[in-house]
């Protein structure tokens, strides 16, 4: 599978997109990454968010080699990123597919080529459905997955299905619940019901069993314990669905997998059955990791998974989102020009972790002492001790924590090297 | 002051941008409102964000009235809704000017013709002055006031300045802070001395005295003590700068105001001086209000102001969003297809107001019983009572809390008549 993004690079982009400098003339997505743009000589406005390419690779290459070595596939969660150039480096590490979380999704990677996606979500609104059909009907060769978990969507999909004439069935995967959850089904009779209900409507064909156990996960000794029960509710579908002859075509999906626990899904989730099984990992911020809550629960990862994934480096950071000082109004209290719409808040508060002051060479690294302790739209208030090293007009470099919610700020993040030249403009799509 | 929008409607759009209906062609931005779209007929993917023309227009006759009826001008802040379309609306209203957050804003703003701007910011970074530079020099009839708050931040803005050689002053308001608030000045003594130091730099001239106490404000009967101590901070700054001739051009501007506490500042910060005063609020808000915190502190604002406030008609919720119901899992549980990416979270989880079933003539309100409890990335959790009547395929309209955080989550937002039919496309800048 090759992607292609010619069409995307080609367009332009200008300063109203935040990210791009401001006196830069309006140019082409490509051209961004030849400007020679340097993030610490003020080149960009700031904030910005910057991925770093180095750390990317390495991001990269890790999950490359976790699934290999654990014989799993991976369809990492696109709605992460929602940047189709990424799209295109996961689909070239070897990606079985991308995920996404609705159809307006997965039009974007349609249109760049991708040809095998999981809507990791319920698909039924009229809409919705009819541009599923479309994209079908024109592509043979796109396979699309999307979950069901009731009598009632099934029945508002296989309406429309029955009126779209698709030529082949949709392809569902069931989706396995658990009581407090999220979607999914709920209890072991019900998934049955409802696989056999599928299997019975000539417009949906159950292509496998899906859960998402990412919630569960809690930074906990018990974590384990809980996925693994949710695990073996889909296993127990699943060989249940099997031997009763529910599954259509040749092979037998088994998906779950965020970002917080795929290595118990790696190791708990395949099974044996009458058909090939893929098992589909669909963690999604990975690419990126973070430097907060992924970057705790990474740490239980790696304890879980033995030598060598302990001892051999592991994800570290990519995304940082750098701001200024624009005012110390107090000894103890800084203001940077980044607020609410710029980075995460949702879990945790964006982490200073380096400052550059014009005239240096390199950025040093801050105080932990230094924290963000409140944002507001547009400001964020660091509290620093009184004597420390600050002035007004120094950039501060901060990690985020829960990459998904610092990507969708941003339509333009840049990717740079590690002297923070901008070696690639990544576009969005939120 | 008329504003130029033909080149921002003339701009295509396509269904990459979330609440564009994806089996439509692309077209330009004004060719929205003509296409007869309604939205609870799902012609339009969901989530959706819908802005009500009848409540927006309703909000904008109140403003008028009310800067109007208190003698005071408004710039609005542009940094809530980000969308020329409304600017120009704004404007129309009689706006003093627009204020806004950072330079790429005033960017934007330049850019369709709007003549006067406060950044209501500190700007320093050697590109935004250059930049701010660039939009002076060529255009005579623009004006730009922004914030300053430090002697480091003047000798940045200095530097920058003469380099530039605008051949006019730029024009700055002072900001008075308060220990523990955001930016500005803390003590009087320290304003005077950043105001004579203005004062006698001459690529910068002191236009007048600005604050924010919309920080200050909590929704309590202490709210309109804090105020007016900042307020009267103001007035004392402002006396002795007047008195020591430090203000610069032919009038003086003094302002503040937020969404929060503005009658308080119409009624406590004007001012009679040497030269005549003109009064700014900042209110961005009030143009589209809220079913939220803002609801909750105008009740406060009514019942300052006395009668005919409290009487007649106020401000009223123009912003919605409408999402489907993608899964009822549990009887005391929906699942919706709108998340932390669709709606404000930073005050208050949305509330749910409207329910629409296919086949109904119009939304029915919902009990106020059913409430949003948790939101995911894009899922919103539903808690209903068990007998609640609601099923998969729903479409939900929730009120949402703090507009400034949902403008910022969409490019497009669609305005709709009383029948939630398309009548524009209001497109936004984040």
């Amino acid at each position: 599978m090759k992607l292609d993004l010619s069409h995307l690079l080609a367009e332009p982009l200008d300063a109203r997109c935040k990210g791009f400098p401001l006196a830069a003339p309006a140019m082409a997505l490509r051209e961004i990454g030849r400007q020679g743009w340097n993030v610490l000589r003020g080149d960009v406005p700031f904030p910005v968010a910057i991925v770093r390419r180095g750390a990317m690779r390495q991001n990269s290459a890790w999950m490359r080699e976790f699934t290999k070595a654990t014989g799993v596939r991976i369809a990492p969660h696109g709605k992460t990123t929602m940047c189709p150039q990424i799209f295109a480096r996961q689909i070239d590490d070897g990606a079985w597919g991308i995920t996404v979380a609705n159809v307006r999704q997965l039009d974007l990677c349609a249109a760049i080529g991708v040809k095998r996606v999981i809507v990791a979500n319920q698909v039924l609104a009229h809409g919705d459905v009819a541009r599923l059909a479309t994209l079908l009907k024109s592509d043979p060769a796109l396979e699309v997955f999307f979950l069901a978990d009731s009598l009632e969507q099934l029945a508002m999909v296989d309406a429309e299905a029955r009126r779209q004439e698709i030529g082949r069935p949709l392809t569902a995967l069931l989706e396995i619940g658990y009581e407090g959850g999220r979607t999914g089904v709920r209890s072991p009779t019900d998934a049955l019901t409802l696989a056999r209900a599928i299997a019975a409507t000539p417009t949906v064909a159950l292509a496998g069993i899906e859960c998402y156990e990412g919630l569960m996960v809690s930074n906990s000794d018990r974590d384990a314990g809980h996925v693994d029960a949710l695990l073996e509710s889909v296993r127990l579908v699943a060989m249940a669905c099997d031997a009763a002859g529910l599954f259509s075509g040749p092979e037998v999906i088994l998906s779950a997998g965020g970002s917080a626990a795929f290595d118990i899904v790696a190791r708990d989730l395949p099974l044996r059955m009458s058909k090939p099984v893929t098992t589909v990992l669909r963690s999604g911020c990975y690419i990126t990791h973070d430097s907060g809550t992924y970057e705790r629960l990474f740490e239980r990862v790696r304890a879980r998974s033995g030598e060598p994934w302990q001892s051999e480096p592991g994800l570290t950071p990519a995304l940082e989102v750098w701001s200024q000082v624009q005012s110390r109004p107090e000894r103890e209290l800084a203001i940077l020009t980044m607020g609410r719409r710029d980075v995460s808040f949702d879990i945790d508060l964006p982490r200073p972790i380096k400052r550059f002051r014009a005239g240096q060479r390199a950025p040093e690294a801050v105080p932990t002492a230094w924290q963000v302790v409140k944002l507001n739209d547009q400001h964020a208030y660091l509290r620093v001790p009184a004597e420390a090293d600050l002035k007004v007009g120094d950039l501060l470099g901060c990690g985020i924590s829960h990459p998904c919610t610092t990507f969708d700020k941003w339509q333009l993040l840049l990717e740079v090297d590690d002297d923070y030249t901008v070696v690639e403009g990544l576009r969005t799509f939120f």
